[in-house]
């Protein structure tokens, strides 16, 4: 049975990573892909550094969205791949790659996934964690302080100029594409709890069926595993 | 083991009767009691007809709220209720009743049951059906004409007059007291597969509680059937 596919997207400071932590331990790391849309920025190694600190990064060109969409195909299909890491400290990406074979769930997050259509095409739900502005720069602020060890001023600039002109154009609009929307970003437990519910009973239920599936067959491994062919980065991010 | 209770509010329009039938045909008839804050009207008959049409029924003190409050508190506390059934045609209380006893699922709906405060504390889970006011208004118009048989003008009147102004002023604020928002009213299947999967556990696991209860204490019979005390409309109501 296919994998089935769900997507978290919420503005930055949205609580979106607490409602995906949450997925993961109710659902089980044995149960699940995740993959972030932050892990497929653009390596941006043939420009100077200087240049590369000053990009927009919360603009949609900024990802390479066609090889997470991709990798989702590969994954659905019975395909592995090799997800790539982003080096976020210099702007480029890792030498290194997460391997990954395909799973009941393929959680996919990101501020920008729902903007994307070709992404959307490949979820099964869309989940859209919202939080006021005023709270998302707080939290924003909090954390880029305290455990990024910024300050205010490049903080508050840097949100000026790039995370709000993004959010009012991107990431807001994207908010109608969701299936669900959870309000008050991940402190809000009842919606937790419905979500991770629902979401569980999909991946015992599409666990079972591949279980079933692979008996029938008369073997120990699914296809997945006997079969595996590894989607790389595209061409175009080689050199 | 106390029932689960169960808010479900949205603007005039917004798809909430879907939402309410889908959650009703999921769970089952046997495992859920619905009340309608609109069952809850105030009794209008001290009023000649010509002043009750002309009443606001979208402003919140159109309705006895601490009557539907006590009866939730009731239904909680084991008790059956008779809830009231109103007589939309002439804006009265019907001499009728409808009587219900807990079970493990109470469903309330309403497009002001958030804008109460007392309602909400005595909800586990808020569910708002939110869809945009255009498409509101659209299918208002479609159900009055054609299903109520009312004029296009009376409909663009009463929704000019009152509707939208209520809606402005205690609806939509009240949204933010939702724990999931449900956008594009009941045709967003995602949704309703989501909150009627963790309604359908809720009230078997509700179920089986008290099935266990019951055999635990010898009886036939669990605390509800044996002990029926019933809660009618509040004497204010009652001249």
């Amino acid at each position: 049975m296919k994998p089935f596919v769900i997507g978290v997207a919420g503005g930055s400071g949205s609580g979106k990573t607490t409602v995906v932590n949450h997925i993961i331990n109710t659902v089980g790391g044995d149960n699940l892909v995740l993959l972030q849309h932050d892990s497929y920025y653009r390596d941006l190694k043939h420009i100077p550094f200087e240049e590369r600190i000053k990009q927009n990064y919360d603009h949609p060109s900024s990802l390479e969205t066609e090889l997470l969409v991709r990798h989702i195909d590969a994954l659905l299909s019975g395909y592995s791949i090799k997800s790539p890491i982003y080096d976020f400290k210099n702007h480029v990406r890792s030498e290194e790659y997460n391997s990954y074979t395909p799973m009941p769930i393929i959680l996919v997050d990101g501020i920008l996934i729902f903007y994307e259509k070709e992404l959307r095409d490949l979820m099964d739900i869309k989940v859209f964690v919202d939080t006021d502005d005023d709270l998302r720069l707080l939290r924003r602020l909090k954390r880029d302080i305290h455990e990024r060890n910024r300050s205010v001023d490049s903080v508050l600039n840097q949100y000026e100029k790039f995370v709000r002109p993004m959010h009012l154009e991107f990431v807001e609009p994207s908010k109608r594409y969701a299936d669900i929307i959870i309000p008050h970003g991940g402190e809000n437990k009842a919606a937790l709890d419905i979500v991770t519910s629902f979401i569980s009973k999909k991946a015992a239920h599409t666990s079972a069926e591949q279980q079933k599936s692979a008996s029938e067959q008369g073997e120990n491994n699914v296809k997945v595993n006997t079969d595996i062919h590894v989607f790389e980065s595209s061409p175009s991010q080689k050199k």
